[in-house]
């Protein structure tokens, strides 16, 4: 029988920007269909940086909460009706525990069902030694590939593999997408439109750092947005883009990607902080549209864990061991990190 | 031999809220894909009030120029290189006399093409006699349709055949879409949604009499939009629309319609007097796509075309002769037309 | 508690052309997501006439087998792990019990499930008082339809919305549809097309009286399969079709069928007999494309099942107490039915 | 001006399995939109052995002609409707020349132009000094590209282009497709695959020479059509093939191709020798869909030619003089060329 106790990160006030790392009681599989999963490594992300300063209180309910989200390990403990899989199984694991049988559900739209939950947020997540989802939520890790070392595919990478595909068909051999934007999601984002387009990929972001990590993991060109940015993307371009991928979602990066399209492009967002001011006379007369991304599908996880079962798709990481969470916390929230940050029990 | 003067409506000065009737010089077939067409009747669209009122003063140029973007008629005379069509031929004209030889024309997106003119706008339109566009823009009319009966398909019926087949993959038997404006354009929206689709219909408007012409050509639901609509509308979808066609998109009509949509939902900009100020959170946490509309191609004039020959899209319009056109503005601005107003030389 | 037996009709030799009406004992809810539906009619199909003659002898494994796969009724008995539906709800079953695991599961392509029983095929059927399936087969009933006369709606009437959808992108206000058959599908089929596409209607049949019933569930045109039928629909269509649907799929039906398409034309195969006969290079010259379909997905009906409560489906049916089951067969296999019968026990 | 003689290749008579080299009169840009070009090479297609046969007489018409259709070069002459090009300018020819007003046109579906003509084969073609073609063929070659090195780009890769484009919806990173004949086309097909999709290349063909140029150009895999090659690719693919394109078309082809799909498998046929003969029940019951391909579309061939500036797409090329013509078509005919033979005159 499993011990009674694990060590977990909780969050038990808004505000204090740290988690208290302390002793819980462990999960355990007791409805039908739960997993619970020893994890492997979890992934630090800017939403979890939101859910501390209260942002997100009234998905998250009643505090302590055992934060993150992007979770990958072995299966640890399934309940009675789970037959496909067995204890000690590498599995990644979809950030949403859906429910398989509204319509949403049904048709593959994961991201919609309507009576899911999301571990880490609405209920106990991967910073910690073990983390309860349900049947659903998990996807088998290819052999050859690390848990710990693909878990920000859980999110991060689902978002931008999800987004990428959300807006290929405009992205043919002679046009050009630009990529908001190269840190956990970015960087992802970038090698997802590589492996799946032909577009010419063109990364903009305010840290020279992170242009650099974007050009090693392939973008064709990488521009410091320096307020002359536009301009500077504009002439690599030969004037608009066909997509904006918009991992960062802030007032100046909306606008100055609005500036990018081309008549009959699309502006995928994925990053989220800022507002969209547009007069509708500018989307009517270039035929814009806007699509906004959330998470991704069961199979948008299997096909992203294909291409880096493959090696088209590379993590940046930093491993962080659980009890240095909010060391990595801070780090995350002063721009001290390229990549993605890992949290190892 | 023609005549070498023609009646014409021209705008001499922005402002005033009037065009001035006059004879003016003949169009004539001089290049080799120019098409003029004897005007059967031309249809007055919202848009000519914001030419007049001098909003669109980039686009048109230099003064005067003769309005009228919504045209029907006969061939009249040809370029030397059109062999297609004969004089009599009773046509109706796509709005944009584009060039055929661009990436977007290749592609059939003729809205997008690089090199176009717009009669009426860029180039003096139908409110006339005759009107002069090139060979691209001429669409037959199907034998048992008169094109006085027709015009306003040209502009007003593309626009709504346009964003209906652009959002219809989200239009499933079991859901639900929101018209709002029942007016010249909404109208035919309604009619096109009925055609193409088996969604529900559903229209809002701010008029008693437009809702009745919604009933009238179909739709399923009609309701006031006195600031009690947004839960009228969500009582009878249980819920929220798979889709939003906004044919007004004035600031009130965008905060309705964005309200109304359900998670995945999309939302038809076809109307543009107002702004969409949105955070990226909602964009992104119910995964919402905006999509612009302008025109449409030279197949879904086709298509609408054949939708009239089959009586599935009736088009209710109040002629005005052209030297009432004056009168048909002052109706249009003050809201006292019914369907479109159609100018008759 | 329940009775232990129940009357049904099984098949307990090939070749006999009957089945045997006896008592058997009831199916009981004993897996975690099993349901038990009491049957409220269940449709006869030519299907059930080829597992008879024994042509898919490999699929039905041991006999004796309860045959009826076209089942609606209302739920009697669930598993333990089903807690979205209650006894006596009505519903209408898919005709798969698939897993919901695998890819194509999660992806919403039911019909490729890799895991799936297909109840009075490879398990026991619904020409009986009861009927075993599982939770994900379960389609709840619209109010104000009855079970019983929607039965048909489950494989019939799936096989048609199915092949409809999948075909549609071609089906434009000015193309003409060939349906080729009007029995038990094809009289759906033509519904189908009318409720979801704005295309022409042509349909073929050796038979007056179904032609018939074409024309009275909407079809434009209706004409008889009398060696010059391929003239006479191609002076109808004005040359060729742009999508031909296959309800019979016998060797005279492909021929007259691959004859009636235009170039970029698509061929929807549902019926199954004959053999496809047919040179590369008219596939490559006239861009051919040919289309398999089986049966459909969970949302294919959920969709069909809208449509008949907005009553823009209706089916045709002859009820047959359980007991004149193999009066039903032989009506069947003599074409003495017009539309579909359903057995009501 | 020009001078009024030019060396040709004609062919005179079918079945001496040679063409004619000699003098004729040079084309001249006489109606509105011709174009003359100067040749800097023309690929060679068994297309042309077809011709030569006398298996396509019907679209030949009257003989002599001159043939070679796959052409690159330099604008000479143009007409005087055409004023977006200059000569000198370098480019590739569309195979077909097509009106630009009927309305598979106007959808931007070249290859199926209700008024085309197609030089080669039904008119004179590249076999010579010069050809003409009309303005809606040309295709700019892009800047770092030599005419005589891209020519096989206009029918071989523009084919297999089209072909990838139609079948990409099945292929996810974690799916096979089968490419069967490494030839002048197939060799192209492999690295558009690997250009537009993720998914994984398996060729097979019946010569170890074509598998070695597969591997060079990116195939994944290659296996020798030796009469096992179905097992031997099931065994790589794990099962099957999500798609299958076929560059040979010959009934043996044919046979093994469709052994390999999967369900829900797609099999886009591009060679055309043989015969497809497939009972309904397997298209049924594997919902399998089969896609004739013609040439491609314009915007096709400019995706193409971006793919080949960007150096995704490299032609393995085997360059004969005009005089040595019918060399290259002895070497054809024995299986003697690597790769694609392109005349130079």
């Amino acid at each position: 029988m499993r011990a009674n106790s694990m060590r977990a990160a909780r969050l038990h006030a808004y505000g204090s920007g740290k988690l208290r790392l302390e002793e819980v009681d462990e999960p355990s599989a007791t409805a039908a269909h739960d997993v619970v999963v020893r994890i492997g490594g979890a992934g630090l992300c800017r939403t979890d940086l939101h859910i501390i300063e209260g942002r997100l209180r009234d998905a998250v309910g009643r505090l302590p909460r055992i934060l993150g989200h992007e979770n990958a390990g072995w299966v640890e403990e399934v309940g009675p009706a789970v037959s496909d899989m067995a204890v000690g199984d590498p599995v990644i694991l979809h950030p949403l525990a859906t429910c398989g049988r509204c319509l949403e559900c049904r048709a593959g739209n994961d991201m919609h069902c309507a009576d899911q939950s999301f571990p880490g947020l609405t209920a106990d997540g991967g910073f910690a030694e073990l983390v309860k989802t349900n049947h659903r939520a998990i996807v088998a890790v290819p052999s050859g590939l690390d848990p710990a070392d693909v878990a920000p595919l859980a999110d991060a990478g689902l978002a931008a593999i999800h987004a990428v595909k959300r807006v290929s068909a405009n992205l043919t051999p002679d046009a050009s997408a630009v990529v908001i934007g190269a840190g956990g999601l970015g960087h992802l984002g970038v090698q997802c439109l590589k492996a799946l387009t032909p577009v010419r990929v063109i990364v903009v972001d305010t840290s020279a750092h992170a242009l650099e990590l974007a050009r090693e993991v392939g973008a064709d060109d990488a521009v410091l947005a320096d307020g002359r940015h536009v301009e500077a993307v504009r002439e690599l371009t030969g004037g608009a883009a066909a997509a904006v991928l918009d991992f960062v979602g802030e007032d100046d990066s909306i606008a100055a990607g609005l500036a990018l399209l081309r008549r009959g492009g699309v502006y995928a967002v994925i990053g989220y902080g800022g507002t969209f001011t547009v007069p509708a006379v500018e989307l009517v007369a270039s035929e814009l549209t806007i699509v906004g991304n959330l998470v991704g599908t069961y199979t948008d996880l299997v096909d992203l864990l294909a291409l880096a079962a493959a090696r088209k798709v590379h993590i940046r990481t930093t491993a962080y061991p659980l009890d240095s969470l909010n060391d990595a916390i801070a780090d995350l929230d002063a721009g001290r990190l390229s990549g993605r940050a890992v949290i190892v029990p």
